[in-house]
């Protein structure tokens, strides 16, 4: 019996939720490093990224073997699409992963910065925006990616607050100013892990309803 | 006469172009107004934005157009898939330029900073690996995308320089750190934008050699 293309859907999106699962635990991971100075989970984190790699390469060739032996339409070929797309998001989020634990490996040699609380709630809010776009790429719902979509506003506003702490901090501090600039390059790529969660959002919304909504989504409201 | 895929690849490929030119001029035009402190250009890359956003739209329906209705196989197949990550890529950096002439707006309000014949080398290797990504992408020339993505260390390094440069500057002007910090922030856009060139690169390799390079680039040598 030839195998249906749901059942090359269905193995690529194991596949993809597969790596999914891997770079949530690489963000989470790295933040817990940066947040608990834990020099032992930032080298896992950033030992860990050759398989998000080989991953990527292998997700890549299923979504070219389906299009080109299954040749999908409407939906089933937005999904493949889709996926090629947050597929590599998937890639570079790893990538900021390891920029966070990289910078968790210096910080956690230095004396602590007391930005702690703030940083948490950012670093929770960015977990919860990666689950819960890899959620809504699981179960096609527009509206959880929509709400995804949503929080990168408040993510922004968080940061821009902790940058705004951390000048202030560096002008009574200028001691610490090394120190503190690594932890603005950790916060910048939270902020960019953010992003990509968003546009695994807009393209998870692209799928379920084939419209574009990236750049139009104040217009945007689910069923 | 029906047409050929030919003429559809074709067309592709120019609008990919022209939406190519609008990112390269926006990236020009954004780093002149960063050296230049030159607030109405700043402007204009800013307000140029929407247009990038539209093309970006239009590629991508283009590129599922084509995928459904031609089903394009082997080198084509890649070609199609390679112009949805690089239209992604595109579109990315058309808002790096945005967030470049934003810093270029404050900047140019407030009295200069010292790091100008540095900040232009790297500017000058950002847009030279701009446009060689772009031309390895017109001319599917895998030895010119491969050259465009070793350049990438050259601009980490760099970029890293610049950094060190910033942070010292900062201890000895702390009543300057609101302004460096911005061109730290314009510095790190400069950087992602080498970094996005460096993906289409990848992704014309991909197209042209029917191999994922990335991750493996060392290992790499054009014909």
């Amino acid at each position: 019996m030839q195998p249906l293309i749901e059942d090359d859907l269905e193995a690529l999106t194991r596949q993809v939720l597969h790596m999914g699962g891997l770079v949530e635990r690489a963000v989470d991971r790295s933040l817990a490093a940066l947040l608990e100075r834990d020099q032992p989970l930032a080298r896992e984190v950033i030992d860990g990224d050759a398989e998000v790699d080989r991953l990527e390469n292998e997700i890549e060739e299923r979504c070219l073997d389906v299009l080109a032996l299954r040749q999908p339409v409407a939906r089933d070929l937005r999904y493949v699409a889709g996926v090629l797309k947050i597929n590599s998001d998937l890639e570079r989020m790893a990538d900021l992963a390891v920029n966070i634990a990289e910078r968790a490996e210096v910080l956690s040699e230095v004396p602590p910065l007391p930005f702690r609380p703030d940083v948490t709630r950012l670093a929770a809010l960015v977990k919860r925006m990666v689950r819960d776009g890899l959620d809504s790429l699981q179960r096609l719902d527009a509206g959880l990616a929509f709400r995804t979509w949503q929080a990168d506003a408040e993510a922004d506003r968080l940061y821009r607050e902790l940058i705004g702490q951390a000048i202030q901090f560096m002008r009574e501090h200028p001691e610490r100013l090394g120190d503190v600039m690594h932890l603005v390059g950790a916060l910048r790529n939270l902020e960019r892990l953010a992003d990509h969660a968003t546009n695994i959002a807009e393209d998870v919304i692209f799928v379920v309803q084939g419209r574009i909504v990236r750049h139009h989504m104040r217009e945007f409201a689910p069923e």
